[in-house]
Parts: C-alpha cells; sequence; structure tokens
C-alpha cells in the first residue's frame, strides 16, 4: 500500500504551492492515476515563525497543531512543512502526534554533503532561522564548512524575502540586493549556496540565475516521495 | 470572517498545483498572512472522467465523493475542482453536500463573452468535455458563436493532453500537434480558443505561444478569491 502526504503548508502559500508542484514533477508517473495522494492545508493564518522566535511575536504552534489535525482527519501518512524556519517548532509539533515529520533540513544537509562535498556552504535563510542554528547544527553534525551572511547581507535578504518575494514583487525589485548578498558572500569563501527558505529557490528562478544551489524545498520533495514508496524521476 | 477554498483536486495533480498556484498568485495580499485559507486534497486515484463518460470506464463519483467528505472535514467554504470533464459529474456531486461548487464552466464562460464579445471560441477540451457538451452549452446560453475541432484535430488533441503534458513529456514533443490543431479551427473561424482542458494553459505556457485565449483555471481562480471575500489582484 502505497502512502500519501500531508503538507502542513502557508507559510507561505507560494512556496506551498512551490513543494506540491515539486513532489508531482519529481515523482516517475505515466500518467494521473500513477500520482502520489496528496493533503495540502495552506493555512495563511499561522502567525510569522521568524517575529515569534526573535521577537516574542505570537506563538504559531496553536495554528500549527490545528493544521495537524486536519491533515491527521484527512488520513496522511506522513508530513512535511514548505518552511524551514518552522522546523524550530519541531520538538514541540513531533509529541502531538503519531505521524512522522519529514525534516526539510536534514534532507537539505544530505543534499549539501553529497553534491558539495567539503566545499564551504553559503546559508541563505531568515534571521530567524539562522538563530535557530538549524542548518549550522545539521551541517556541522555533517562535517560540512559553512557560512553566514553578515549583518548588512542579512538585512537585504530580508528585504528579498518579505517586500520581494512574499509581497509578489517583480523580481527587478529585489535583483540587486540578492545579488549584493550572494557576491558578498562568494568573496568571503562560499562555493555554494543553501537556499534555506523557501522563497528563496522561486527568487533564484524568478531572476534566472546560474547558482551552485541547493533548494531544501526540492529535497524535500525527493525525499517525500521516496516514503510514500513511490520512484523518484530523474531529469 | 474570510471564506476557505477546498480544491477536490488530483484530476491531475499538476492542474491542481496551476489552480492553487494561481489563486495565491491573483489574491492581491501583502504577505503571507493575507492569503486564502485552501484545502486540498490531490487524490491522484480519481478514476478518468473521459473514460467515464465514453466508455463505460469506472464511475469516478465514489473517489470524488470520499475527496468532498475530506474537504468538509478540513472546513472549507466552497469546493472548486481544477478538471474541466469532471464538472460532468456536478449534477450527481452537489446533493451529496451543502458546500457550494464554484463552476470552472461557468466563470470561464463567462470570461469568453466579457473578453472576446461576438469572436468565434474554439474550444479546445477532451473528448469527455466535448462529447458531455459543457462548454457548448454554456456558451450558446450566453449567444458567443463556438467551433470545435474536427476529428483529426481532436485526435492530435488528446495525445497533446495524455501523452504530452499529463505524461511530463518536453514541449518539443507536443508542440507540431497542438499547432496542427490551433492553426486548422483558425482556418475555420476560429479567433479565440477556450483552453478548456486544464492541461491546455500549462501547454501554452509550455511553448511559449501568444494566442488569444481564455484560461477556466484562472477564471475559477479569480471567482474563488471574489467568494472568498479577498481583493482579486490586478496585474
Amino acid at each position: 500500500m502505497k502512502k500519501s502526504i500531508g503538507i502542513l503548508g502557508g507559510m507561505g502559500p507560494m512556496a506551498t504551492a512551490d513543494l506540491f508542484q515539486k513532489i508531482t514533477a519529481l515523482t516517475d508517473a505515466a500518467g494521473d492515476n500513477g500520482h502520489i495522494r496528496v493533503y495540502i492545508d495552506s493555512n495563511a493564518s499561522i502567525p510569522d515563525r521568524t517575529a515569534a522566535i526573535l521577537a516574542g511575536g505570537e506563538d504559531p504552534v496553536p495554528a500549527m497543531a490545528d493544521s495537524l489535525r486536519k491533515l491527521e482527519l484527512c488520513g496522511a501518512d506522513c508530513v512535511v512543512m514548505p518552511c524551514n524556519t518552522a522546523h524550530y517548532f519541531l520538538p514541540r509539533l513531533e509529541p502531538m502526534t503519531k505521524l512522522p515529520f519529514l525534516s526539510m533540513i536534514e534532507a537539505a544537509a544530505d543534499a549539501c554533503r553529497e553534491r558539495f562535498p567539503g566545499k564551504t556552504v553559503g546559508i541563505l535563510a531568515t534571521t530567524g532561522t539562522l538563530s535557530a542554528g538549524l542548518y549550522q547544527e545539521a551541517l556541522a553534525a555533517r562535517g560540512a564548512p559553512f557560512l553566514v551572511p553578515d549583518e548588512a547581507e542579512q538585512g537585504a535578504l530580508m528585504e528579498v524575502i518579505y517586500r520581494g518575494v512574499k509581497a509578489g514583487a517583480p523580481p527587478e525589485a529585489y535583483r540587486e540586493a540578492f545579488l549584493s548578498v550572494t557576491e558578498g558572500m562568494a568573496r568571503r569563501g562560499a562555493a555554494c549556496f543553501l537556499l534555506a527558505c523557501t522563497e528563496l529557490p522561486l527568487a533564484v528562478r524568478e531572476l534566472e540565475l546560474d547558482l551552485p544551489c541547493a533548494d531544501p524545498t526540492e529535497e524535500l520533495a525527493k525525499a517525500a516521495v521516496r516514503f510514500c514508496g513511490y520512484p523518484v524521476r530523474t531529469q
């Protein structure tokens, strides 16, 4: 019996659509009926994760727990969250359900080690994800060297994420800011980038950049397809 | 209190992802929290609708009813189906629920009348949708002239849909077949096209064609955003 996926989404909605699209594209199915059953709750009212971690903003866990219950009601066999920062709350969410969570952080850190062995990984993430140390811990545990943005770069990156992609701005509005971050980090030794905020793969695609990078959304999609017992499409 | 959307999806999964992406893109929201709550059941095991209508294939209604119950459990306020052919079964589904269905057929026929007044609409759809007369009835009720593919064109179109888009084939594999259909119909008087199978807007985008056409997925997305009480983004 093949398994189904529950997407605890809405953080943000575009990133949720991106994960769903990637799960579908990465499933090696000959027609509609060969695809995985996917349940999605795109819950836009989940309070901002970064604000909760850094500034005492509203706790997102109750809203996330509500979505979790809905995915259980539907009959999902596992849960995935297309939001890196949300993984900070994973230790509080896991005891609430019998469903396994597939971690985007673990999937992406594994991919960095496999695809860029020994290279310094530039972590591009929200200030919340960075402060929580999610990717620093996962990369360190795998012996992978890494680098984070400096304060000015981090400010520019947050503008790209919040006033650019999340606000639906055209790519030209955030091109310069994004390149200032990656070029600065490359000068300090980053040889590849971890696009550790779900809005960033969208930014890289919109900007049509050719950057050596790992996309946690794509790695999570592959992990979910494998978990469900379906073949992963190789391009 | 703003409303939520339930997507009875999986027919196919890519079309479902496309509708979800369009709902998000067409909602005029400044940030994540301004978006609509969307529940999706992408149920890939729903039997093929065209096969059921034309060839006595397995009835898709029980599987669709199962998805409908799950969307009700989640708390959806309306139901949308990103599959034109599936609307043939709407008269059987509507009595099963108190939730209103927003019809893709009605939304798209309204858009044709508004955007292409008096022009002959070429209906591009699966043989199931055409045989069911869904769009012919909706356009005739609005006094809009229309044209359907001839037998050879319809055969080519079904290849584009099933062996092209649904099978994940590269666009070059179906470019010639698609153009043979639209060019033939244009010669017979079609001045614009109704992309009345959810895979076809994906084909037009992948092929980068500049075709005067109405996309029922986009029109359904707009109708859903309006129903939920959110502002529609004008590009």
